[in-house]
């Protein structure tokens, strides 16, 4: 009877134990990169994700993500990160901005972090649904900085091929007053002479000081190399201290020419590459946060550059799946979504046409994606409001205005937005005065509960098919 | 004849490549390591040497240097770094400072930095004589925070070793005070429970801060984790995250205990192993300077500590040569220089005494480092002088005082210096009130000279036998 009452113990736990192994074994990881170019908003997309996901997932705000609408979400909750090495999201500082009275942005951060949810679900398919009543997925989100992304290209380039790409941007009539003092100082740089430190010091920091200034007054994305403005522990170190000449050919090994090729190179073999191998090719799905509203203000030059941007980054993920660098890492990513994010700053009814032009600016790219086995789409959202929707009745015509407090205002206004186009317009086409769409602070939160526009869409497309 | 024209050419442009790659191959490379603990002067002392060798290398200033005193050294410049992805010193900016009216201290870099000299030389001995008229020295000078020389130890240990060593520094009676919100924390903290994140985190953040007031207001140099101070681009990852605990034994997994090991083993791997592989192991001669006069100055704990500290340091040199770690990473450090910098704070007639002193914190060590074929010496120094000595007549009595400007005085003053013992004092021997030496502004350069003490011996010590 003793005996008997113990092997049944033993057979019982033996039986929990191959339960829980197995359990184990069906719970999930999912890497999710979210980056997007400067001012996109990523940090408050992430901690929109975070807070709709462990404090408000209820089917009546996120009615199209199915784990949530078919009540299957058991809880979400921040368990510890695998990757030591990467700064943690700081959820608790950014959501504290968002919810302040009067409500903040939260500080970009510039520069890589992490934080990983754990969800535990009901599965109502398949194996899983046999095995235990619930089910774990692990979500990794890594925020990383959209000029890390830009960088990508630069390995498929030789410094020469580089600064011909890079000076005619910096040429471009619309960003020449930005680059006019480094230009000029260029005709003077003798680039076949024997290396003068001080030279290519001075020369270097003025090419900074132009990429700074091109990052605070323009929307373009093409700022390479990105390090240079977000140094981090390379600050002062000459990787990142290189810029493009106009010099070209074979030069002797102690020339500047040898000398800055040969830091481009150390860039693309010390930084570049690392990231690629350790981050990228890693990650299982990938946001790209585009701030397509920011473009247009900035004129057809800029929104040609995010075209190209939009092109060079989706060139990457198909280099990822079929071309050389796969054959080197094997990235893995197989789900792409861009995103125009802050789309409540547009009419209700002119969303629509936000997506037709992000999808216009990438067509191309999509199919070739889309033929490389990874699938893409492209979605217009607003991870936190900062509008609200105001029908005007203005002389018998009905305006479709928002409601909101512009960055630049200390009080809320009715505004009427300009229409967005919905493809790319010729420079005949474009509005003589270009466009003017507000940025606004967040719209206050009522009882601490943030709204989204398509947040709900975005989780189901990037990670619904690992809650089924 | 225009045959053999071409021949005598082709032979002459032949035995200048060979003599060319036979010289290259007698260029010689060193790279020299200096550190010290926090507050003992590094950048000060890069600055006097890189400007006592490009412009000051004359017999009158080096007389102890045998290249300058032999007049073999031809000239001496900065040349680009090999390691593109270290921060370069920033010398101008530094003797900037240095040379400034009224000068002051460059500010301390806390992050590793590099600058490279070429030393070109006349040989007067062996095969160098007879192949070339001229050589070159590349001497690599590496600047690496303190702290990380003290991370070192933590290869040795487990987790549970750290922490009662750690606990026991906190809890020394002279530190208390800056430890004891942390120590009290502690006591309420629950290392079995589960991993609790916000608990985790605070704890963290207290225990940063007791270093952070350690480093600030005494000379303690056991502040572990090191890039608890200088976090560079680790701010807010969790692998600098962890503190020692009171509580040992088998934990759970999911325990804050398990959560903190895995740190600690995280720090040791992935942090404090690069470092030492990529860095320590490469360099070929180390310099270490000690603020004695600070540690003096904080009184018997921290003398004690300080013993400690360079003992510890010492054991990874000993152990870089004959230990566990020369299997895996085989060091090459062949000369090391222990110097007690800023000497000239005290009476020139009691530097003597600070040398014996140093000796004596060092002797046990000593010999274990000759044993495993280091050379290694002691060395009283002020790599720029802040001080000049001054004898006083009060009634009869010939005092001999220093003269200078002291950090906390706007005016320069005649000072009696204490006299500093020449070995560990007992409790009973330490001076009721202590130390008070004086820390100075550094004294003004005459026509842009700068004034040392002992840097020539330094130099000897250090390279002179690769500049025979």
């Amino acid at each position: 009877m003793s005996v008997k009452r113990v092997t049944h113990k033993a057979l019982e736990k033996l039986q929990s134990k191959a339960q829980k192994t197995l359990q184990r074994s069906l719970d999930q990881h999912v890497k999710l990169a979210v980056t997007g170019f400067s001012g996109s908003g990523k940090t408050a997309f992430i901690t929109a994700l975070v807070k709709h996901l462990t404090t408000q997932a209820n089917s009546q705000n996120l009615p199209f993500f199915d784990v949530v609408r078919e009540q299957r979400l058991i809880a979400c909750k921040q368990v510890p990160q695998k990757a030591l090495d990467i700064p943690t999201f700081d959820y608790a500082s950014a959501s504290a901005h968002l919810l302040d009275n009067p409500p903040r942005w939260p500080p970009s951060t510039e520069r890589i972090n992490t934080l990983t949810l754990a969800l535990k679900f009901r599965s109502h398919s398949g194996l899983r649904q046999h095995v235990a009543s619930d089910h774990t997925l692990y979500l990794e989100l890594i925020d990383y900085p959209g000029e890390w992304l830009m960088d990508l290209p630069l390995l498929n380039m030789t410094y020469e091929q580089w600064c011909k790409t890079q000076l005619a941007v910096l040429s471009t009539p619309a960003y020449r007053e930005h680059c006019a003092a480094f230009l000029s100082e260029l005709n003077h740089f003798d680039a076949t002479a024997p290396v003068d430190m001080s030279t290519l010091n001075k020369l270097a920091e003025l090419y900074q000081a132009t990429l700074m200034k091109l990052k605070k007054h323009t929307k373009l994305s093409q700022l390479q190399p990105g390090r240079m403005l977000i140094p981090g522990d390379l600050a002062g170190a000459p990787i990142i201290q290189f810029f493009p000449l106009l010099t070209h050919g074979q030069q002797h090994q102690d020339s500047q020419y040898a000398q800055l090729e040969s830091r481009f190179e150390a860039y693309k073999k010390q930084v570049i590459t690392p990231f690629y191998k350790d981050y990228f090719c890693a990650f299982d799905r990938q946001l790209v946060l585009v701030d397509i509203l920011g473009a247009l203000n900035d004129g057809p030059d800029t929104l040609a550059q995010t075209k190209l941007a939009l092109k060079e980054t989706v060139d990457m993920f198909e280099h990822g799946k079929s071309g050389l660098l796969q054959r080197l890492f094997k990235p893995k990513i197989d789900k792409v979504l861009f995103a125009a994010n802050k789309c409540d700053a547009v009419a209700l009814s002119e969303q629509d046409s936000l997506t037709r032009l992000l999808h216009t600016l990438l067509c191309e790219q999509e199919n070739e994606l889309k033929f490389s086995g990874v699938t893409v789409d492209t979605m217009t959202i607003s991870s936190v409001k900062s509008c609200q929707p105001k029908q005007v009745n203005e002389s018998g015509n009905l305006l479709h205005c928002v409601y909101g407090r512009p960055l630049t205002e200390s009080e809320y206004i009715t505004y009427l937005p300009p229409e967005p186009p919905d493809h790319v317009l010729s420079d005949a086409q474009w509005p003589e005065n270009g466009f003017n769409f507000l940025s606004f602070y967040p719209y206050p939160a009522y009882q601490g509960q943030l709204e989204h526009i398509r947040l709900d869409h975005t989780l189901q497309f990037l990670i619904g098919d690992k809650l089924t």
